[in-house]
């Protein structure tokens, strides 16, 4: 047996890869087989991590087993899913078991948090890098996507922004900071909690949602042009983590609020009546504006005046990334 | 828009990633929507292919793109699954617009040919390496597994054995042929036909399946463990292209068949009774052997003796690839 027919035998052992809910066969053979509960639709979705250009190479293969499945696992919270299970295709240079077990107890550590079996994939050799796919379910007709978005309604997010963008720096060792500021940002940046039951809480009530991936502006874009209307966002109502306010100065801090990625908290729209019975159950959102007629995402500050945002968007944490 | 980004729009328009059956929501989301109707299950394979490793770099994007779904594609075949669509995790050094066009058009035109539906996927920068994760549906308890085979039934193939390997050395330009000889053996390496009619002409009638990826002998192996019993491999019952029999002589062309890989063509058992009808229907089926009580795969020659096979397996096309 080779050492990477050796490795598809010890993830298949994984305690992750044990059989949940829904899975009528999990690795093993030419396919895994989903029962889908009638009346529900699955829903998938794939991210791909390169060393080098999504995470630093070396790095803790803990931290990336971990946050590897947290970031695919938030686009099934983003949509309002279920978690069932995930397929792994791992590609590395070579088999080395300390690196081997590192990733595989972050990767069950996450996707037993999660809800998320095992279900297949592929090992091969070559340069590192990680492609995820999730599966998840959800009620036909239910799914939050970017595309329901109606004038009037709130814009809100699910959490603190911010935290993904000013963890960079300390996760590429540029910068050093005293441990009650850095652990808590790095610990946002290698163990990001996809907001699964917050997704679950606005089936049916929120409009539109995605997560916030790509940076606060430019996700807000996305659901802007997928329901064809303008987002308005207030600067001074972004939720901003004690870390980040610790760290960085106002205007830093809002920039990487407004364009910094990787926070993975949800952003959506909702109709202003479902917001007061939401927060009384206790979930951390915040309205951070309102949707308007119109087309594109507009920025204000507290007197309402237009800002012009920062530069948009965000490529990763190495330059060029994709 | 990042010329990554600008990838991303390219694949959303292509006409493999127009919405087909059972899609509820393709590309543009945080994850596709897939309905599976009531009593199916959904059948799920993921294969990555790694430049170097899994094919030469550089090589006909065309024939990559055909090729990298066949190969997915075939694990529905061998699980009888019915396509649906897939997603694709593509990671590449840059972004070429000739390229990518090729690419996009083998995609294309074996997407279309096999009725899958580009659902939707990551692309990166990094090195060249590829993921494919097709879906089918299957209805339930009808899927063909590797544990259902019963002494007393046919070993059987769908097709000749041994093309695939017989094609490397022309594949990697090692060995010049007249085209007569070399072009049905390119074209079986580059456009492998997955059998997903076969497959489906299965259900209910093969007792265990795959396709043949690995070698014949090492894929019976995999039948056998899972089923709990021996299979008798037939040597000389073995189909042989006449493509690999003016290529090559008699021990070659058998160990090409029994070891080489890539061949994406069907191996299953079948109760007796089911072969004659099949048959007579046009599938073009092969008995090369049984399955008796016992366990592990036994090759034998005309005369019933046993014949030590040559070595097992096949590690892809590069030294040491997995």
């Amino acid at each position: 047996m080779g050492e990477f027919e050796l490795i598809r035998h010890y993830f298949a052992a994984a305690p992750c890869a044990q059989v949940g809910e829904g899975v009528v066969q999990g690795i093993g053979d030419d396919c895994a087989l989903l029962a889908v509960p009638a009346g529900e639709q699955l829903a998938i979705s794939t991210d791909t991590l390169v060393a080098g250009v999504h995470f630093p190479d070396p790095c803790d293969p803990f931290l990336l087993g971990q946050r590897a499945l947290a970031v695919a696992a938030s686009d099934l919270a983003a949509m309002g899913a279920t978690p069932i299970g995930f397929t792994l295709a791992l590609t590395l240079p070579h088999a080395e078991p300390v690196w081997l077990e590192g990733f595989a107890r972050g990767l069950n550590r996450m996707a037993q948090g999660c809800g998320l079996t095992l279900l297949g994939g592929d090992t091969t050799r070559g340069p590192l890098s990680l492609t995820l796919t999730v599966f998840g379910r959800v009620p036909a007709g239910q799914a939050l996507t970017r595309k329901g978005a109606q004038p009037g309604e709130l814009l809100c997010v699910g959490g603190p922004l911010g935290d993904g963008a000013a963890a960079l720096p300390l996760v590429l060792g540029q910068q050093q900071e005293a441990p009650e500021i850095a652990a808590p940002l790095l610990a946002r940046y290698w163990s990001p909690e996809p907001q699964l039951s917050l997704g679950l809480a606005l089936r049916g009530k929120a409009s539109a949602a995605l997560d916030v991936s790509d940076g606060l502006l430019a996700d807000c874009g996305h659901i802007a042009t997928a329901s064809g209307v303008a987002l308005r966002v207030e600067r001074d109502k972004l939720p901003l983590s004690s870390a980040v306010r610790a760290l960085l100065d106002e205007a830093a801090a809002w920039q990487c609020a407004l364009s910094g990625g990787d926070d993975y908290v949800l952003a959506f729209t909702l109709p202003a009546e479902h917001l007061s019975a939401l927060q009384a159950d206790g979930w951390p959102i915040q309205v951070i504006g309102r949707v308007e007629e119109g087309q594109g995402v507009q920025l204000v500050d507290r007197a309402g005046q237009a800002i012009t945002p920062p530069a948009r968007g965000y490529q990763h944490f190495g330059s060029g990334g994709d």
